[in-house]
């Protein structure tokens, strides 16, 4: 990793340079509509769906039309978004003053996950001649192993705690001189994964103008006001998404919420962001397992501190689950469980939605939703929809 | 149903007609590629894993280049291509002499299917206000009852055989006056069907295109010389689909192909094709359950007699099973067992691909890929998947 003091500074700017850096090396991720997901979210919630909730009583809301965007990120390369912050984080390495003739790209880079973030370095290093180290507890499941493997990286097995997975970290930089790229924590990662927000603004305002046009020649209706998103919901785990998102809507009218499950915990950057104080751990088996880790240091900044995003939502398990259904079986697309959690919240969050009464007026709003990866395996769906129907 | 005798004659031209007549009520659905496929398709089988099928021993086959293009009528409207064959059955009413005149419109349409043309004749007659009777046996699943009530049908139960439903399609006919709309034979529901070739055929030959004037821009290499498919595999049921497609490609130099299961005599068409006589029932459980119906006649005449399908290919459940599970894993996309068949064939049927191998000269082919449809519920697909790992 670049040393972060090196790093460009944390504007909509750099998103910008950081797209520049990496579009060769990504997929320009398709953005797309469904009308049945769109009608779904924009009809008020029955009454009786509200008990139990802590909504139990209240009137639905009605948030007028909720016009749903999705930036596809499950078609990305290795199936998630991480690929953008891992290829940023090379290019930059590639950058920085004494690497390159310091015999960097021969030494390598190291992190220690067992996600996509593991794959997606593995990726970007082998796209550029770098090795690779994964440090991966012993416990992994046999298929990320084997696809970390595949991508071409040296794989090292740790115990499971982030102690000993650090631990080993350590050892491998101390005897290869490979450089560490962290998941989520540090500017360059924030800054390419923030490249998915760029490219949902510029791919909605178009479809939007697309549309536009089609009114304006198949009939004498005015051509419409709104030319782009009102806001945006992304997934939380360690923040790297959502804060690089978030400056990529910086200085543009596009409010960012940010969304968690709520299961053990979970919500730690909700708790955090509404409590004044960043919680520092999480100990969740949420079926949203990329949203396992507690928000970082650098994404924190972004977040809380400068408030570039408005505000956070949870949902529950069931809620997680109901949305992922609605995706496989009427979008036709597959989402792992993490990304299925922005289109719970816009469907079944009374908070949210109400907001969106209130703030849109009951003309509802255009929301993009980051399908932030697709990588679940046909056993882990059997699983988690055993013994429904 | 519009009286045969007046449908347009069989021809590409007619269905080019079609596309006209009901472009405006489908999705053009997109054509898609997935390198890791064409890779994976383009590899020659391991030895070793072609023990225990009739190939074990041979040589495995060289196919060169097998690159895929997938037609993904999974994202069409109803979730399959049914809705192509049903829209222009009603499109052709419209302009049978005496029909709306003497009130058809009022008297409906019926159908007898627990499926997917279920669902595509409700949507149709309902876009049309016009009443649409549905026989279904009282078995169906309690969620595809839904679905087709859904779209505003009535339902009408029988029992499960197919005398059973006739009986109370006539009965129904009789007490209505609607007219019968069958699944697939029939000359306007063939032409209908025939357009998802069209579209196939002309999106990738721009896809292409586009291609060739990236390269010709991006360096010094010459344009490609290919303008299109070699070949287009889909799958056949009743044939609709596939002689439709054959159809689209009459004249043409692009070969159309059938693909079906082999389990428990599904590979119908097959055994016609080959020896001479259209095999008129069949009693399977294949869990590519949209296959399980023999050749319709009309079909048949295209396909065998005019000779507009070059050849048939089967595969086994578990060829199926896997094909579909890459296609979850690796496209991140939903389709259907039924519409798994044309990629299990391309990817482990050794004689479609020692013939691509004879014919490709080694260097491949173009193929197109029918993902006909893409209605498979979660639960379904977890008891497909259930205990394999």
């Amino acid at each position: 990793m670049a040393d972060p003091s090196t790093s460009p500074p944390l504007t909509r700017a750099s998103v910008i340079e950081a797209h520049k850096l990496i579009k060769t090396y990504i997929h320009h991720t398709p953005v797309l509509t469904n009308a049945s997901l769109t009608e779904l979210a924009s009809r008020p919630r029955e009454a009786a769906s509200l008990v139990g909730t802590p909504w139990e009583g209240r009137r639905p809301a009605r948030p007028g039309k909720l016009n749903l965007w999705f930036k596809c990120e499950n078609f990305q390369r290795v199936g998630a978004f991480k690929v953008r912050g891992a290829f940023h984080a090379i290019e930059r390495l590639k950058r920085e003053t004494g690497w390159l003739t310091g015999g960097g790209a021969q030494m390598g880079v190291v992190t220690h996950s067992s996600g996509n973030h593991a794959q997606a370095l593995s990726l970007a290093a082998r796209s550029n001649g770098i090795p690779a180290y994964i440090v991966m507890p012993t416990i992994s499941a046999p298929s990320k192993i084997a696809a970390t493997k595949g991508y071409g990286a040296s794989v090292i097995f740790s115990g499971s705690t982030s102690v000993e997975r650090e631990a080993v970290a350590a050892k491998v930089i101390e005897e290869t001189g490979a450089r560490l790229v962290p998941p989520y924590d540090h500017p360059d990662i924030v800054l390419g994964q923030g490249t998915v927000g760029l490219e949902l603004q510029d791919d909605v305002e178009a479809l939007m103008a697309g549309e536009a046009a089609d009114r304006a020649t198949g009939s004498s209706s005015p051509p419409t006001k709104k030319k782009g998103l009102d806001a945006i919901l992304a997934p939380c785990g360690g923040g790297g998404l959502l804060s690089g998102v978030a400056l990529s809507c910086e200085g543009t009218e596009i409010r960012v919420f940010g969304t968690e499950p709520s299961f053990q915990g979970a919500d730690d950057a909700k708790r955090g962001y509404e409590s004044g104080t960043r919680v520092e751990s999480v100990s969740t088996l949420t079926i949203a397992d990329g949203l396992r880790t507690p928000v970082g240091t650098v994404p924190w900044g972004i977040i809380y501190e400068r408030k570039l995003v408005s505000g956070f939502y949870s949902v529950t398990e069931t809620e997680i689950k109901d949305a992922l259904r609605l995706v496989l079986e009427r979008f036709k697309i597959v989402i792992e469980p993490s990304a299925a959690v922005p289109l719970a919240v816009a469907l079944y969050n009374e908070e949210f939605r109400g907001m969106v009464e209130r703030e849109g007026g009951g003309e509802g709003w255009d929301v993009g939703i980051v399908f932030s990866g697709g990588n679940v395996s046909l056993d882990a769906l059997g699983k988690l929809f055993a013994g429904e129907s």
